[in-house]
Order: C-alpha cells, then structure tokens, then sequence
C-alpha cells in the first residue's frame, strides 16, 4: 500500500516578526523536504504569528506578510506547504459594501473605516513548486472568550476545494472550523478528501488537548477520513500555546502526537487506499515530489502529562517567551518567603536559568524571622542571589512625611499598603538600574477578591501566577519538589499559615475565607458566571458567597491595571473577562441571607470602594 | 393637521443598575405622559445600562433584566414606550445549532458556552397598556473600535413590522441600524412607516454630533421618513455619552435637538399627513392615550459647541460621572504647578465642585520655584486645598537604602523614576487614608511615547486627559480661562516649557519632539494606522517618524496598566486600541532613511525595554 509522508511543524512563532517567521516556515519546510515529507502544515497564521490582533488594522502590516508569504512560496519544491497568513482576497459582497459605502456622502470616510477591517480573512495558503496553488478562508470566526476574530476578518465563503497529494485528496481547514459539526470537514471528506489537515493557534488551559482530542474523535466519526492537527507552540502574552499536534485515523485512533510545550516536527506516513471512489469536490494536483516508497514507523506517542506537570510548564513557557520576546535576559522577584513569591522564583529559574534570576528580600517591622529564613533558605536551594533591601528607614520617612498630609500617624490599611509600596518602588528602581523585568507573585484567589495592593505586591512587568488559585499554588509547589526529589521550596514555606506580614500576627484568613472554601466558590462565580443562589443550593454558606461575589466585583479596577500573566484556566482575569469597573449589579442574596456584607478586604487600597 | 407628540428621553443610565433604571425609565414615562406624550423613546439597552460587557454572560443578569422589563412595561398606559433591553428571544437557526452541539458527544459542554451567549439579542421592546405588544432586534451589530456586540448577540433576522400611534406608522431601529444604506430604516419607510425612531448609546467622540446628522440626512434622503434619534448620556468607564438626541423631518430638517451633556427630555409634535398610502408591513395598533388636539411649537434648537467646548464637556462628565457612579466624593491630585495637573484640576473642580478636591504639591530639590507658586496660585484660583508634602526626607532615604542594593547611588532614569514613585505613593497614602480618589494627571502625548513613569505620576483611579493630546491640553486651559473670564489657570503655567522636573534644567524637548511637530505624527500613526513611508512621504523627516513610531511601539506596556480615562478621540489607548505588548513588527522605514534609531524615552522605566 502506498502511503502520503505528511509533516506538522509546532513551530514558535512571533507576533510581527514577518521576516523572522517566514524564515522558520522555510528553514522547517527544508528539514521535512530532506526526510521525504509529501506536505507539511504549519500553524494558523504562522507567517504573521498568533494573535496580531489590531496590527491588522495597518494596511503595511497585512502588505508585508503577504510579501512574506510570497517568499515561502518561492521556497517550496517537492514538498507541499500549508502556510497560515493574512488574505485580503475580497468577495463579491464584500466589494460592493464597500462600493456602496464609499459612493454614500458623508458617512463614507465611516463606512470605509468600518467595513475595510472586516475585508481580511484568516487563511492558510497551498504552496508548491514556487507558487501559491490555493488558498482556504477560515469558516468559524471564534469571538468570546480571549478571541475577538470577528474585529478582523470575514468568515470564508468560497467553495470547497481539494488537494491531490501523493494520491490521496486533502482537504484544509482552520482551527474553530474543527469544533463544529456540519462544517469543512465533513463537507470535504463527503467531497473526497482522505485526510482533512486542520492547522491551529489553539491556546492552553487546563485539560484542553483531551477536548481537542474528543472533539477530533467526533468529528473523524461524522467525517470518516484522517485529522492531522497542527498547533503552534510558545507564550504570547497572557497566552501559551501548548502544542500537541496529532494525526487520528479514520477509525479514531491515534497514530501519532507531538510533545507539549515544545517545538516539534512530527513525521507520519498515512496509508493511501487505491480504488477510493473518485472526488466530488475539486481537486488541484500538487502531487510533485519523488516518493519514499518505504512508510516509516509512527513516532512514540508521549504519555500524558498530570495537570501539575502541564500547568508548570504553561508557567514555565508563558514566563520564559514573555521575557525573551520582549528582549530581556534577567529577572528580579521580591521574596517573602511565603509560597507565591517562592513558587514564581522556581518558574522563573526554570526558564531563564538560577543566574538570571535575582531575588531581593525586603523585610520590615513586621516580617517574622521565619520568612526572612525561608527566602535565604530559598534561595540557597535555587542557586540564586539574594539582596537584603531592609525598608525600615523608608517605612519610617514615609510615616513622618504623611504626618504632614494626614496630620496623624498612617495606621490600618493605609499603613499596610505603604509598606507594599516602598517594595514595589524599591523593585523598580533594582528594574530600572539593572535592565531587569520584576516578575509579580499575586495568585489568583488575591486578583479575584483584591487582596493586594494596587503599585504594590501587583507592581511589575509580568505576573506569572496570576491565573492559578493559592490551592493550586501549593499543589504546583509540592510538584516541583517531588520532581526535583528534594526540599527545592523548603517544606516551612508549604506549612506555615499564609500571611502577608504587614502587621503584627497578619494571617490571610483574618481577611478571606480558607482558600479550599475560597477557591472552589471564585470557580463558580467566575469562571462558571454562577449566581449567588445557584452556588449556595451548592451546599455553601449563602451569606459567605455573597460576601466573596461582592470582593470579586469591588476588585475590577485593581484588576484592570495589573500586568499581564499566564492564563491556565478557561477564564482568566485579562481579555477572558471583560467586566465594567463602574457596575451596580449586585446579585439579590437568597432569601435566606439576612444581610448581604459590605465589600473591602483588610488590604483594599480605596482607588475605587468595592461598593 | 393631527399630530404625533414624540417624547426622547436622554436618560443617564448606569451600567448594571437594573432596578434602578428601571425606576428612571418610569418616572420618566410619567413625566411625559403628563405632558401629552403619544410615545416615548429610551436609549438602547435601557434597562441594563450600556454597555453591559461581559455581565451579559451571567444569565441571572440576563433573567433580571427580563423581570426589570417587564416591570416597566407595566408601568405603561396612554404613552407606548420604547425601551431597550437583552432579550433571548431564539430564532430557528439559533435553536437547531445549540440543540445539534448539546446532542454532539464530549463538546457539548464546549459549544453550548460558545453558542449560548450568541442567543442574546440587543433588543427594543415597544410597550403600552401594561404590556409588551412587540420587540425590534438590533440588525447590525458594531464589532470595532470599543465594540464588541457580536461577542454577546446575535444580529435581528426577525420579519419588520410597524407601529401605529396616533395615526402614524412608527418603524424602531438601533444605533448601528442607522449607519449602513439599505438597512432596516428604508424598508420600513417603504413598508409604511412615517417615522422611524433610531434608539442609540453613541459614544462622543471630537465631532461626532455633525456625523450623526449627516448620516441621518443620507437615511432620511434614502427613506423620506422623519427621524428620532435619541441617545443616552453620562460617563462609563472610558466612554462618555454626549446625548444630542434630534428629530429630524423628511425634507432633512432639524426640528429639535436636545442639549448635549446632560440628561434632557425632547418633546416634539410631529404632523401626521392624512391620506398616506396604508402601510405594506404589518402593523400593530398601540394607539390608547387621549390626544392634546393642539400642536405645540418645538423646541429652541441649541447652537454647536465649539471643539473645545464640547471636549471639556465630555472631560468634566465623564470624570464626574466615574467618581460618582463608583461611591467617591472627593478627588486628590498631585499639582506641580504644570499644564496637566492645572486642567485636570480645573475639570475635577468643574465636576465636583472646590470643596470636594484636595491638591498635594510634592516638590523635590529639583522642582522651581516658580512651579510651586504656580500650584500655590492656581489651587487659590480654584478655590481649593492645596498640601504640601516634600518628598525630599523620603527620597534621601530610599537613596540610601539602594545603594546597598546597587552598590552605588541611583542616577539618571532610576532617580528620576523613584522620584515620580515616591509621589504616586504620597498620593495613594492619602487617597487609603481618607477616601479619595487620586486623578492622574498625564496626557495622551505622554501615554503614547511612554514618557511618564509607571506606578509613579501615572498611578491613579481614573486618567482624566490620557486620550487629550498636548497642544489640546494647552487649548482647553485656554478655552477654561476665557469662559472664566480670568485666569484660572495662571498665564505662566501655560508660557513656560514643559518640564517633568526630575533633573536639574530637564525639559521635554530635550526627550521628545516640540508637541505641535508630536501631536500630529501620533495622530497619524494611531489613530489612522498609517505606515512610517507613507507619513513621511507627507512632509515629516522619516528618522523623526521612525522615532515616534518606535517610542509608541515600545511603551504599550505601560498603557496596559494605566487606569481608565475619557475617550474623546476616534481611537484612545484603550478599548479602541488592541495591541499585543510582546510584537515584534517594525514598520520598515522609507530607503531615504539612514538609520532606525533606537525606542525609549529619557522616563523608560525598564519593565519592558522599546526595541
């Protein structure tokens, strides 16, 4: 039986490096050429990286790629390449919008504005022999969640059409076009098509590549023809794309899968049944390549990984590209010695390596001589630097100086913010004067309910955990230790009761409820947009929900100015969650509640009042 | 000649507030009804405020929003009202998706949260005699700009249908409805209609209001109906609704327009010809109340405002409305005796009145003595407090304390950043310690080339001037001083160079271009998205251009942790503006060009370097 070498490249693309991605597409397409690959498929929108978002909206951004996409095009031969990028290509009813549009007095310049964006399409062009053969337009336009592609393109219209290679018709399709029944794919496997190559810029969150994997099941099942899956790898600001590329047969079964959170070429040879039934859909020949006539074995198909393993490593990648694609090589973490900061400082010496990781230890009145051992403790089984920045002499002419203003000493909250401040202003001048990035340690359970301090703890270049729960926090800990076979976060760290230190016997549950009551209810009112009834028949504590529902609501105009970090979650505080800081929606209590309590958690910093 | 007597309500709704819009929408029925009216005219999405964001994915919103209509309906007797609302009413298309998705296996669950949302609709319910008597679903749904409406709805397919009251067929359209030939306004006029009522939350932005008239113009030219148009006002987060509710005959005419800014109620009788040929689309009676046979003259059309006029106006709503809506009565602003924090005060004074804002000079051993008098003379202008706290004892502290991290005393951008930090922290101390909100005082110049120092002069809760470019800022001092008819803001504010005086003789244009050579090439390069080629080939010097597009490329960093400010431009940083931090593309310069010089300002604060 003969057989149709196809290759997926995971390939890490950035935002707006054309020239730069169109050099990976050309150096990857001749690495496949040399092991006899028929075709290869790269990710969505890999010439222009993914998401551009509104650098769309630049008509030299959208020439330029296209300008790239020609010179990968110029650079295939024998193998055939599908290259994501940006078309312009308009159709008939798009043209005459416009048309129209422009010819309507006043509201031209309006129109023009309006509909031009829109005139895009999220493509994946057929290259071979030096030419581009055909171009396919994506059908589904995913707008929620972190996706706004209904900003940018128009869905495709055009027919269907196939590929022949090696003797079987390929069909292509783009990413959400998989999730849906009744689309491309069965359309194309009903035309002909043997193999359906999906391509895909598919972020992470947590359990996400075993929906793909059910989803292409479902579709293979309502197709009956092979799924090869490529997806993109790396971290792109609040996103990490995790990779994963498989090819599933027609009978579900996976022949082959690439491995997560890295580049990866996966090579796998398809069976091509002769005497197939002739296609139905068009197809264009770009069969051009000589043939291997030996298939090879399918690739080991890796184990999957816990979901401590692939949360740490979507930390671990979206922390690592963050930093580098932005042009840094080093680190500064202020460390506490409480299990967030600690957490951060293991990813961050993951992913930049412990020499550039700097940590600086910046006790005050109220730190306990515990904290100040667990960060030197820390730091030693790291293998990175510690600078002691005391902030006594500081606390103390800041106090006199607000005499001044306030005319009494500052006290409460007020006193507690300040000293979260001077750690943030002293970690931005270490930034300032080093080159340095600040990598911020608030998780989660603190952006949901605002238990940090605005220019504070939350000051910083990127804040790593900020979509991972304090429960989750201590599990990813405890997965770091075990995987190192030794105390890498001293046990002390991961025992003690949380506390943030900024007055005398501060624990975190004098403010919030326990984070294993806590976390599971931010998931409901979040991340499941429950209602503070629904979640209380749960079997919880009605006036407690509404308490922490309120927390969640008065928190959004901290949220709003806190820098970006890894999401993991299916909702993640950032372009997840697009909430009104001016909101009076309060969620009526069940009629069970007496009083619905005030928002304001013990470190809440006044630039908005939670209610 | 009968008449039809209009009522359009310009109602300040408030995101979230569903019982109490509710309660506006009511006694505003009452009002009208007193005074004769046939119908009533409420903004889009009345009931909800607008816009709704992501509450919209909570369906006890949803729910509420129902029961808040339906309350209002109720309320309705003689007058029909049109009020805006989130219905979910499904159509058949939607219905078989979601049922099809729900019965697909493992992702369900997936394309159910994807679909469901889409059920929404942007409603208008038509109201009278107690109830609901039909619903007009938004057909064109914006997705640009600060829109996202196609993340929550889907658009209107249902068959059009009019209304009849007081002998006239009323047609009712939404917003965008109005903006595109060949839409919902014409079909209804052609199926009948002699009056179509275009319910609207329009954004100001400069101009906007002459937009609105024209495209009307092109609608009624179209149609040859009357149109109402009415929209809402008030501030919500970034955006400011400038109201400017108008009918307009089918000639073209103006018959009235309401005031811009403010809440106002627009009564207008409008001539209903006898004899009109009967309408061709089905039409639904909801003509009930007793009619005043006595025509009354219209309204007095208000004079434009001049483009500093309307901008203050929207600079000094929006701020108030912010402040207000979210439970503050007091402000706090750091005065440095500049041009910024100068209009920012005057705004804050103008929205909230003398008492309820509190200046703080904060002078360094570099700050002139000349910017301390001119803070001293403009608080007493403004009649206003003025505190003064020198950070100097607390800079010399921190000076010390880092030195033991550094191993040298900071200089250059650390210094000059720490001081612009020690200020923030001030600031906040004092907004924590009584309740204030602190107003940022940087403008759009700054914010777009990052001279400014992040959790420093740009910490804050609300950016009163972050969209108002420089020389704007200079004209609105202007404008304010001569509609005082003195100087509120002090001459020599505005006569002296800027400086951010955090170094001895530092002024801006030793960093940046002199603003009236800046404030264009911004306006180029953001807000019309043009190449470094293109604009220079308009006359700029291309290394210039290079530079600026290098300066605003590398400082979306600090934008994205910036608080949110009045958006007065066609496109603010903000919403409007959605790039990627970590991007890689660089507009290649024009062949002339020798050199790209490198990105960052004299301020970069390091968190993430230009280039």
């Amino acid at each position: 039986m003969s057989h149709l070498r196809l290759a997926l490249c995971q390939l890490d693309t950035v935002v707006g490096e054309l020239d730069g991605n169109a050099a990976r597409i050309i150096d990857s397409l001749a690495r496949v050429e040399a092991e006899g690959a028929d075709i290869v498929a790269f990710p969505e929108l890999a010439i222009t990286g993914y998401p551009p978002e509104d650098l769309l909206l630049k008509p030299a951004f959208v020439a330029h790629n296209l300008a790239a996409l020609e010179r990968v095009a110029a650079a295939t031969s024998t193998c055939a390449a599908l290259v994501g990028f940006v078309d312009v290509a308009g159709d008939e009813d798009l043209d005459d919008a416009v048309a129209h549009a422009a010819g309507a007095g006043a509201v031209a310049r309006e129109a023009a504005i309006r509909g031009a964006p829109r005139r895009l399409r999220n493509a994946v062009a057929v290259c071979a022999g030096g030419c581009v053969v055909g171009v396919y337009h994506k059908r589904r336009l995913p707008n929620y969640g972190v996706f706004d592609e209904e900003r940018w393109f128009a869905p495709g219209t055009a027919p269907l059409q196939l590929y022949e290679v090696a003797g079987m018709s390929v069909g292509v399709s783009i990413c959400e076009d998989l999730w849906f029944p009744n689309g491309a794919i069965p359309l194309q496997a009903a035309g002909g098509a043997g193999l359906v190559v999906n391509v895909n810029a598919s972020p992470y969150s947590m359990a996400r590549q075993a929906d793909r994997l059910a989803v292409a099941r479902e579709r293979v099942a309502e197709s009956g023809c092979n799924i090869a899956y490529v997806n993109q790898v790396g971290g792109q600001d609040e996103l990490v794309f995790d990779g994963g590329s498989f090819v599933m047969d027609a009978n579900g079964d996976l022949l082959a899968e690439a491995a997560r959170f890295t580049q990866a070429t996966l090579v796998v040879d398809i069976p091509v049944h002769a005497g197939s039934r002739p296609p139905t859909l068009p197809v264009i020949a770009v069969s051009v390549g000589p043939r291997d006539p030996v298939a090879r074995r399918p690739p080991a198909i890796p184990a999957p990984l816990t979901e401590e393993a692939e949360v740490y490593e979507a930390l671990v990648v979206g922390t690592r590209d963050y930093i580098r694609k932005n042009g840094f090589t080093d680190a500064v973490i202020g460390l506490s010695g409480g299990v967030d900061s600690s957490l951060v400082a293991a990813i961050a010496v993951d992913a930049l390596g412990a020499a550039h990781v700097h940590g600086l230890s910046m006790p005050s009145r109220y730190s306990s001589r515990g904290s100040v051992t667990d960060a030197t403790t820390l730091a030693e089984q790291l293998g990175i630097d510690l600078c002691g920045v005391p902030i006594e002499a500081v606390h103390s002419a800041f106090t006199e100086v607000l005499v001044g203003a306030l005319g009494t000493v500052p006290t409460g909250l007020t006193d507690e913010n300040l000293q979260s401040r001077i750690r943030g202003v002293v970690l931005m001048a270490v930034s300032n004067a080093r080159g340095w990035i600040v990598l911020t340690t608030g998780n989660k359970s603190e952006l949901a309910t605002g238990y940090s301090t605005l220019y504070g703890d939350s000051a910083g270049g990127f804040a790593v955990i900020k979509d991972v729960p304090k429960t989750l926090v201590y599990r990813l800990c405890r997965y770091r230790n075990s995987r190192e076979g030794r105390e890498l976060i001293p046990e002390s760290v991961l025992t003690k009761p949380p506390s943030a230190e900024l007055r005398p016997d501060q624990r975190d549950d004098q403010s919030l409820p326990p984070y294993d009551t806590l976390d599971p209810l931010i998931e409901a009112l979040v991340l499941n947009d429950r209602s503070i009834a629904d979640v209380a028949g749960s079997g919880y504590d009605p006036e407690l929900v509404a308490r922490v529902a309120s927390l969640v609501d008065g928190a959004e105009y901290k949220r709003r100015q806190s820098p970006p970090g890894v999401r993991i979650t299916a909702k993640a505080f950032g372009k997840d969650r697009r909430m009104p800081i001016t909101n009076r929606y309060r969620d009526p209590a069940p009629e069970t509640m007496s009083t619905v309590p005030g928002a304001g958690t013990s470190r809440d910093d006044g630039a908005v009042p939670g209610a």
